[in-house]
């Protein structure tokens, strides 16, 4: 059983002990337990908690909270500046960024003179950058110190920057050198060389890459951080695994509302109206996409005024072909984004993607062919000849759709993803469109056939 | 520029370099990257390749394999478990799940004395519980230790344990006691007690609990790394966050994979033939889903063959039902994944979801009405009021199967994620069904209704 840390907290704060025990007491807590308590507070209550807790604590609680403005703007602003320049540097980004322009401008110029740089050079990037989320907590060493130097720096970095398992190297110029593993360090003898515990070829990302170009790499590497370079080799920064995590996480509610075609994420707390608006948009485009299926459907009218029974399976082959070609799209999205795939890799996905396509679509056709020979000669009442000519007209255009949506679902991604708009948000109705036009066309066709063989048969 | 550490590596290698100097040269590149090259060597460059790595640097390289079999075989088993007793706890199980049981069992009994008890305990775990990715690699101290005790047990504890950031406390009965940052003990006073630093109520997981249930307050936290405990309270192992990046990163692949109904993530790697197998069952499933709406149509073949026209717009109204249905299951997979929803909270997200659909729908339905009315009257021919019916029709579908799709694409998740199913996985395919056919009655339903009336009219 969890227990339930926050309603501990209120209980603590609800049960008017005196300050010095309370300020005691909740240091037992764990700041994300006394964020979430916080929030449940009313703002008097918090006012009167501030001071209490104290600037340090206070920082690594606000880091914490989704949104920091209105916690932030209890305080004033020589009081919010205090709290700001004792976060980490992203942290405290952050804060500011949920700030109105006014105030971050105030705010950022009250930090403390060790903040303002950092914070500067932060908030210098876009939100989609993987240097704005880096952090500048994190120790730096020469590559001319001795072992025993590089402990000696370590030691006296280490009260104010706590990101300890990675050293990292630079040169005279402030360029990036390599890395140390602080296991090596502690178990090396104090007269090696540093040079020997130096990995030079260490992995990097650079400050200005797109956090969406370079995830996956962070990712593989799977260490505890990551050095953020800029362009010229200087060393700007890490990027940690808690921040890893971050993205990922943002990612993959990314990942849910484009599946949804929402602009954004959504929660509860937001109205009705802002939902339909995020909505909406792309909605209109699926209608307007619609009615462009519906002015081809429109062209088969008169083979449907002639033998309505086909309108009955219109909407099994369409899904059919959306559903493949959802399967493909899902695939090769995750291939692109695992992979650097070389032209060759690419056509061999298509290759087999179709492969996969056709074999599928000739099992289904089988089954389908069987099923519905049966449902339209016994429920329809129609002889078994034409029965088999409607059905095999609905497993053949089964084949053929979903030959060609796995090749839609797999080409469309790719050109995306080659003119660099994500294809997770924009292959979905491009895809849907082609493949049910595609889809009416090739049943409504082969219905035309049948009916022609069917004068014929009469 | 990023660099290609990997052909580097290949380079160094292919270079006819004497021994020392070529695992020198290595040594300067991360293991990550030493792994991408070993993958692209010959099995025989590889065993010459191990024993200049050494077996410590062997086991860092291997814990970076997607597969670790073929490179385990190529080295005696008296060599594979020395390469697997050196790997950190989590990393030695993961690569011994890679290998058949006799192979396993039999390596298992090779570890030396420190792993096998680790190894054991993390392989005792199913894979779906947060345990089995927990390390025992961490620091470890006594509540009744004093600062300098703490420190010197720290120093002596580094050289094989790594995660350092946040140090462990566990009683006399090797109950967790609490956490202590590093931060805090390296500026701390010798003389100070330990009990101070010591944030007792930490956060925590416990062993056997589901990863998914788990994952969002791990990631929540954002810490370097959270201790896993045993029913009973005792600290079993820590969970990192670079584990916790891999369990999200993991989270999102199944996610893709679920989207589109496969069975597993798969790759470009695959054959034809297991992609068939794990796409199939879906498509199968749908297929016959499909059979069931085609029915439903059918029943109203005898308006289609009175009033070809409403056939146009059939696959629209079904498209839109669907598209619609998929946001609200976007939306509520999120947020039943993000919070614990109270029963109110579920109403409140039900109605807020109906309450969307009904205004986009009835925005939509407004131009659908007016577009549709225009294409109907000038390119079909028929008359103003007819049209206007005939879009009506269209329009007062849309609201319906909109607002139904809403609900639908609530509930459904809601339900299967009451009763313990991924509503990610199970969701889709019935929501699709139960759209499609309140869809197509809403539709023909009203089609009827519009023929009466034109009849009526005549």
């Amino acid at each position: 059983m969890q227990k339930n840390y926050v309603q501990e907290i209120l209980n603590i704060i609800h049960g008017n002990i005196p300050q010095a025990e309370l300020a005691e007491k909740l240091s037992d807590y764990h700041e994300k337990d006394l964020a979430d308590a916080l929030e449940a507070l009313m703002p008097a209550e918090r006012k009167s908690l501030y001071p209490i807790l104290g600037v340090d604590e206070v920082a690594e609680i606000f880091a914490y909270l989704d949104d920091a403005e209105p916690y932030l703007k209890e305080l004033s602003r020589d009081e919010a500046a205090k709290v700001i320049s004792n976060m980490d540097s992203d942290d405290a980004a952050d804060a500011l960024e949920d700030l109105d322009e006014i105030d971050k401008g105030e705010i950022v110029n009250k930090l403390d003179r060790d903040s303002i740089e950092d914070v500067k050079m932060l908030l210098s990037y876009s939100e989609d950058e993987i240097g704005s989320k880096m952090t500048t907590n994190y120790i730096r060493i020469k590559n001319d110190m001795t072992i025993r130097q590089a402990m000696s720096e370590l030691v006296k970095q280490a009260g104010e920057n706590d990101n300890i398992s990675v050293l990292y190297v630079v040169d005279e110029n402030e360029h990036f050198y390599g890395a140390i593993d602080l296991k090596d360090l502690i178990i090396a003898r104090a007269e090696d060389p540093l040079a020997e515990l130096i990995v030079g070829s260490y992995p990097y990302v650079t400050d200005r890459e797109k956090i969406s170009d370079c995830i996956e790499r962070i990712v593989d590497y799977a260490e505890r951080s990551l050095p953020v370079l800029n362009e010229a080799g200087k060393l700007m920064g890490i990027i940690t695994s808690s921040d890893v995590v971050e993205l990922v996480d943002d990612e993959m509610s990314d990942d849910y509302a484009k599946l949804g075609g929402l602009t954004g994420e959504e929660d509860l707390r937001e109205s009705v109206f802002e939902s339909v608006k995020k909505r909406l948009p792309w909605l209109t485009a699926l209608l307007f996409l619609g009615m462009l299926v519906s002015s081809v459907v429109g062209a088969f009218e008169s083979v449907v005024a002639v033998l309505p029974v086909v309108i009955c399976f219109q909407s099994m082959v369409l899904d059919m072909a959306g559903n493949v070609g959802t399967q493909s799209l899902a695939v090769t999205i995750r291939v692109l984004v695992d992979e650097n795939l070389t032209v060759s890799k690419k056509f061999q996905l298509l290759w087999k993607e179709v492969r996969v396509g056709l074999l599928n679509g000739t099992i289904l056709a089988v089954m389908a062919l069987s099923f519905l020979g049966c449902y339209i000669h016994f429920f329809k009442g129609y002889a078994w000849n034409t029965a088999l000519l409607l059905s095999g007209c609905v497993g053949a255009s089964l084949v053929v759709a979903m030959v060609v949506s796995s090749l839609v679902g797999t080409l469309v991604p790719m050109l995306f993803h080659k003119i660099h708009i994500d294809p997770a948000v924009a292959s979905g109705p491009l895809i849907t469109t082609i493949n049910d036009l595609v889809a009416v066309v090739v049943y409504y066709g082969l219905a035309i056939v049948v009916l022609i063989d069917l004068f014929h048969l009469a």
